[in-house]
């Protein structure tokens, strides 16, 4: 045991009316999906931000599944997407045979460097998969170009980019997750709001619609029956039982009530964060997140990218003596076991710095501006 | 508004606890899955019910594609199974590229007729997926001496058959899902144990363990990470999220603390219905379930079998007129929109025969006995 008090890397914060909402679905009847809540929050999203139609999932990992197969991934096609991800963001298109194709990150952030796109762009490419890493905008104005340019889709990875925004060249404001033709959200625990497990898919291409509702129900009409628009319902389509129970969507809508508050205080600790670190990295060349003049910013993630791999294992294990539980994130996927013999491009220099040098800190909304300094002084005070 | 009271089809029933769990989940601070209550409820049925290893799935649809992906299902693949079930059953080896070879059901029951399925197997069959219809076994002996046979996969779709059991021609009493390579089974809001949505895998043939695990955590050697046999994890196979949040089986462990009680309360409104229907069944050749010598039962699901579409069909609406709900069941997926250009296989009589001509009626854990008689006496007063 340790003398120090734990500080978890995430902590799941419970608004205190989940139980209340999961009593009412269970007495509405319908605790399977697409009940009463379900509904409630799939109209919050479209009300607040502006997206197309949306569908709760059971993960983000399964949206992204909906999103491969609406889009009629087949095997061949070609999908690009940064290297440094979740393996879900790749393991989606790979389940309906498609071929990845990696690209690297910028130096100034993970996110996807647009400026690499065009050249890999062939005729059996079919989608572009910004990833809207640590919640902060990839630049979708370009790649908004480049999908009509080339007839493309867009699928925002829109998991960690919940509340945020894309300030376009043309001064409008979007949120992230309304501008791709489909977008995908997760609600892990580790989210800004959560289900523990859960997701959803966005529609904003309309030609979708139909077709998604189809999938999200196990490949039957039975939206469109209880809509009364046919006469019986029966199996059309592929598909998959992709729809949360409405015990998860009571959950979340409990979490989705009090979303101002979690994120007032998320970015509250994110800013804590930034102003406490900045002298320290300026001075020992480690890298703040870079927030591009695009981006506006959703507290999800704050991370530190320090000069070495062994610096940063340096600063998790003095945190790991002092209880603190700080974390690197991803593997580059193009260096996988299961993808490196696939993989024929280029090195990804960025995508392995971030996999070697990046670490992310403890965010959570219950987590005290105490806590945070002590976080803060371990970092401070180690030379590196 | 119906001057009479309404009975649902189906109402979910809570134990009272699923709150208390749920609630204990969270301050656990970890919600998201393969959580506490998701190794206690996997225990529980491993335990039970001599189950080999137990997964935890966002639903039966899901351990359904789990288990299709386990045996490496192939486009041109062919796997047998019944017509009339859940359009799951077929579309998790169809998303794999399966061919569906459906067969027959008996004219006892909904269950797969074993005695078709030799002449069906070709050099190109690869599973068998029997579906234990309302929980009743299916010839499971002559089932696995065919996969024995022809080195055949058995995925048993348990989907109905919680704790029930099949007694083998040496007089072996077997759980069922505990027969097959590989089980599925669900936990929707319709069923005995309810989470929702959710559902289960169970793997008997212990050669598909840590593939399993490595499926069902998204394609990544995640498991074996934290228990030490890996250094670090990442992107070993294809998978996905199938694994549900502990919020849900927070929920399922509350219901799987009850089950005795659900269970016997559920085998006596079975019994009620049947006992109370014989003789109006026996007189007027309305077919009432058929439980074969090799199956005990579970209670799950009660239903009639009318002489013609045109006879279930009026009362159904007569039920309707007293506010009650009895329902059809599934449509013969040979026949289906998806498939039906793609099934070039005989004419399946029994399972249309089940499609046009069976009912179900309200079979839930909260159905009062002077509800049950209701029912009862709108059937046989109706002349057919």
């Amino acid at each position: 045991m340790s003398i120090y008090k734990h500080i978890p890397f995430n902590k799941p914060y419970m608004t205190g009316d989940e139980s209340f909402y999961i009593k009412d679905a269970v007495l509405s009847g319908k605790i399977s999906g697409n009940g009463k809540y379900t509904k409630l929050c799939q109209n919050f999203f479209e009300q607040k931000y502006g997206f197309g139609k949306c569908l709760l999932t059971t993960s983000c990992t399964d949206a992204l599944e909906m999103a491969a197969i609406l889009i009629n991934i087949s095997p061949g096609d070609e999908v690009i997407m940064p290297s440094y991800t979740f393996v879900s963001t790749s393991n989606a298109f790979v389940l309906r045979g498609a071929k990845i194709i990696f690209i690297d990150s910028t130096k100034d952030n993970p996110n996807i460097d647009v400026s690499k796109i065009e050249k890999l762009i062939t005729n059996k490419t079919k989608a572009i998969v910004p990833v809207h890493y640590a919640g902060v905008a990839c630049d979708m104005d370009v790649i908004m170009d480049l999908s009509k340019k080339y007839n493309l889709f867009v699928i925002e990875d829109a998991a960690q980019a919940i509340d945020n925004f894309y300030i376009s060249r043309d001064g409008e404001k979007k949120a992230l997750g309304s501008i791709g033709h489909l977008s995908t959200f997760s609600f892990h625990e580790t989210k800004n709001v959560i289900s523990g497990e859960g997701g959803m898919l966005v529609i904003n291409d309309s030609k979708f619609y139909s077709r998604a509702e189809i999938i999200w129900e196990k490949g039957t009409n039975r939206n469109a029956f209880f809509r009364g628009e046919v006469d019986k319902y029966g199996w059309v389509d592929i598909g998959s039982s992709f729809l949360p129970s409405d015990i998860i969507a009571a959950f979340l809508w409990a979490q989705l009530e009090h979303i101002e508050k979690i994120q007032k205080k998320r970015k509250l600790l994110w800013e804590l964060y930034y102003q406490k670190l900045k002298v320290y990295c300026n001075k020992n060349n480690v890298k703040m997140p870079f927030i591009p003049k695009y981006s506006a910013k959703n507290g999800h993630l704050f991370y530190l990218v320090f000069k070495s791999k062994k610096q940063r294992d340096l600063i998790i294990k003095k945190m790991k003596n002092n209880n603190i539980d700080a974390v690197f994130h991803y593997l580059s996927l193009h260096k996988s076991e299961f993808y490196k013999d696939k993989y024929k491009g280029e090195q990804l220099y960025f995508s392995d710095y971030y996999s070697d040098n990046l670490l992310r800190l403890p965010l959570f909304y219950s987590l005290s501006e105490n806590q945070l300094n002590r976080i803060v002084s371990i970092i401070i005070n180690e030379k590196i």
